[in-house]
């Protein structure tokens, strides 16, 4: 098995302990983080990725930040909760998990009027490991519900990584297929390497091969071709942040593939947590795109692959809107047709 | 001005010289070869490549395999040169301009019942270098009958390299392009980096920035994305082998543009010379995909990206069907509607 992505490790003296996912798949090294800069950067660059790891992270990422503060006053404590809380938030603007867990534990502190500063600290550790064990329950209930969809010899498509690397474990899209494999179902998974940071072939195609379940390592311009020639039964992804309506944010490419299956009669669905919505926005037009570094795309592979100076639109993200997705899978039960009213009754 | 991608230097004793494309856009480098094989594993390993441009190198390649028969027979001239025909056209086996090529030195040298075998081989030289002066102006005429897609202001998306260094001069779907720039007109052009050997970000972001047009450089996975944004006008293409009825092979990915260009209303155009018709077979299913090697998705730019041993799935071209073209752009006229009845009007 694949250590945790990401683990609290000891008390409140400890440490941050994770996966530096921009190793894989060369080297799977397992690098012990103690303060807020660090973690910060880890979140930035992509050591710790994933919608809900990222959540994880910026939870202990936030206890690192305070368990050394000096104050024993609880106002200036919280108020500096509240700045450090504001500037992890920062690391990665799109992923809604991030400030989700963000606002527990804030909220968590500012109800505990009776608290000392020390319990407090203590409390917020627990609260960040809670969030932890809940994403890996939340995770396995997700592939639950999920199992149904994946049929002996179906032929699965997914893009980026949304498996046990991006989750307390199991993952979110890739739970199902853990679970269907833990059954003895029989499935083969085409794998998109997605562009630019390669997830899909660094992280998918390792986590899925280390549980000895098939996987073919295709390019993101491979998949309508497979559609177009029958080879591709259901595509399933993540998301980073759904909208009230159910347009979804996930990894740049999701939304081509979801028109690509809708014009091929295939089905498409998105798995997520209910930590992943975000009710506050109306549509996914006001979700915001993260946009990557134009060296990602020029020099990615360790040699520059374009002439220097050229110009590069490289968006982390795109938005589907909800009318292309056949259903989502979440902790509290399958969402299906995907639209304000099937959300709210779920999310209520 | 970039030099000719091919070339033949000199007389019967000459060789032939091309820009080496893997080392672009890092270095331009012309390399000489003098003999068969070297030219052959230069078209293999796509240090020379485009549809076009591989004509021309089949042509060429056969006149190195000749011109130091012993023989003065010309039955035996004319067996072997068969025999060397058959050989080159293995190199790549999707694009028909090659087979094309050779096909055209072949029926010259059957048809000369008169010549000495001293006279074909000159015969041969002067029939392949009028292959390459042919392609220039057919690639001209090309950029003609496609500029008036050019309009001001246009946003135009392309896919791998069907440019200059594709063809003799020009390109064919970048003909339209440059003859609108040296027209003044202002236009912007988005470029799919074009997965696994990266032909767009390599040699199309390079050739139209050194003629001074805008380029932007996108990961393929980008491109749906953006016609869901209404920032790209049209879509134009090359095309590797054309049926008889419209059905076109290109580069891997050309399908899916189509597709999406067609879900969001955007014209989807190719450009090819007439050479790039295949009328002996009747559609798409017939024509043979060439199948690329696992590394070059795996570890295509000098660093692992993938775990060892997984499986790969990495055709170079898919085949899009007539009814997602809006039009085939080509030097006896431009082809609209895409069926059997406009290209047999306009190929006769």
């Amino acid at each position: 098995m694949i250590p945790r992505t990401i683990e609290w490790i000891g008390n409140l003296e400890g440490c941050v302990q994770l996966i530096d996912q921009t190793l894989l798949p060369g080297r799977l090294e397992l690098v012990q983080i103690s303060d807020l800069k660090s973690l910060f950067e880890a979140i930035r660059c992509l050591k710790v990725r994933g919608a809900p790891a990222i959540g994880i992270a910026g939870a202990m990422g936030l206890v690192l930040a305070l368990r050394d503060a000096q104050t024993q006053d609880r106002e200036e404590f919280l108020k500096l909760l509240d700045t450090q809380a504001d500037y992890l938030a920062c690391a990665r603007p799109t992923a809604v998990n991030l400030t989700w867990a963000l606002e527990r534990l804030r909220n968590v502190a500012h109800r505990q009027t009776g608290l000392s500063v020390a319990d407090l600290k203590r409390m917020l550790l627990a609260e960040a490991k809670a969030i932890r064990d809940e994403d890996a329950a939340t995770c396995r209930t997700i592939g639950q519900n999920g199992l149904a969809l994946i049929k002996p010899g179906a032929r699965i498509l997914t893009h980026c990584n949304a498996g046990s690397l991006a989750t307390a474990e199991y993952g979110t899209a890739l739970a199902p297929l853990y679970l269907a494999h833990e059954k003895g179902i029989d499935f083969t998974v085409y794998v998109d390497e997605t562009r630019p940071l390669l997830q899909g072939s660094r992280l998918t195609a390792w986590e899925l091969g280390r549980a000895g379940i098939e996987v073919t390592v295709i390019c993101d311009s491979v998949a309508g071709h497979l559609m177009s020639l029958g080879r591709i039964d259901l595509v399933i992804t993540g998301a980073d942040r759904i909208a009230a309506n159910g347009d979804a944010a996930n990894k740049i490419g999701t939304y081509s593939l979801a028109r690509l299956a809708r014009d091929h009669g295939i089905a498409f669905y998105i798995a997520a947590p209910a930590s992943t919505f975000d009710l506050s926005i109306a549509d996914g037009s006001q979700i915001p795109i993260e946009q990557r570094a134009a060296e990602e795309v020029t020099e990615g592979f360790g040699r520059r692959t374009a002439p220097a100076d050229v110009k590069v639109y490289s968006p982390a993200f795109d938005v589907t809107p909800a009318e292309f997705i056949t259903a989502i899978i979440t902790e509290l039960g399958v969402i299906e047709p995907v639209n304000a009213e099937t959300i709210a009754r779920v999310m209520r």
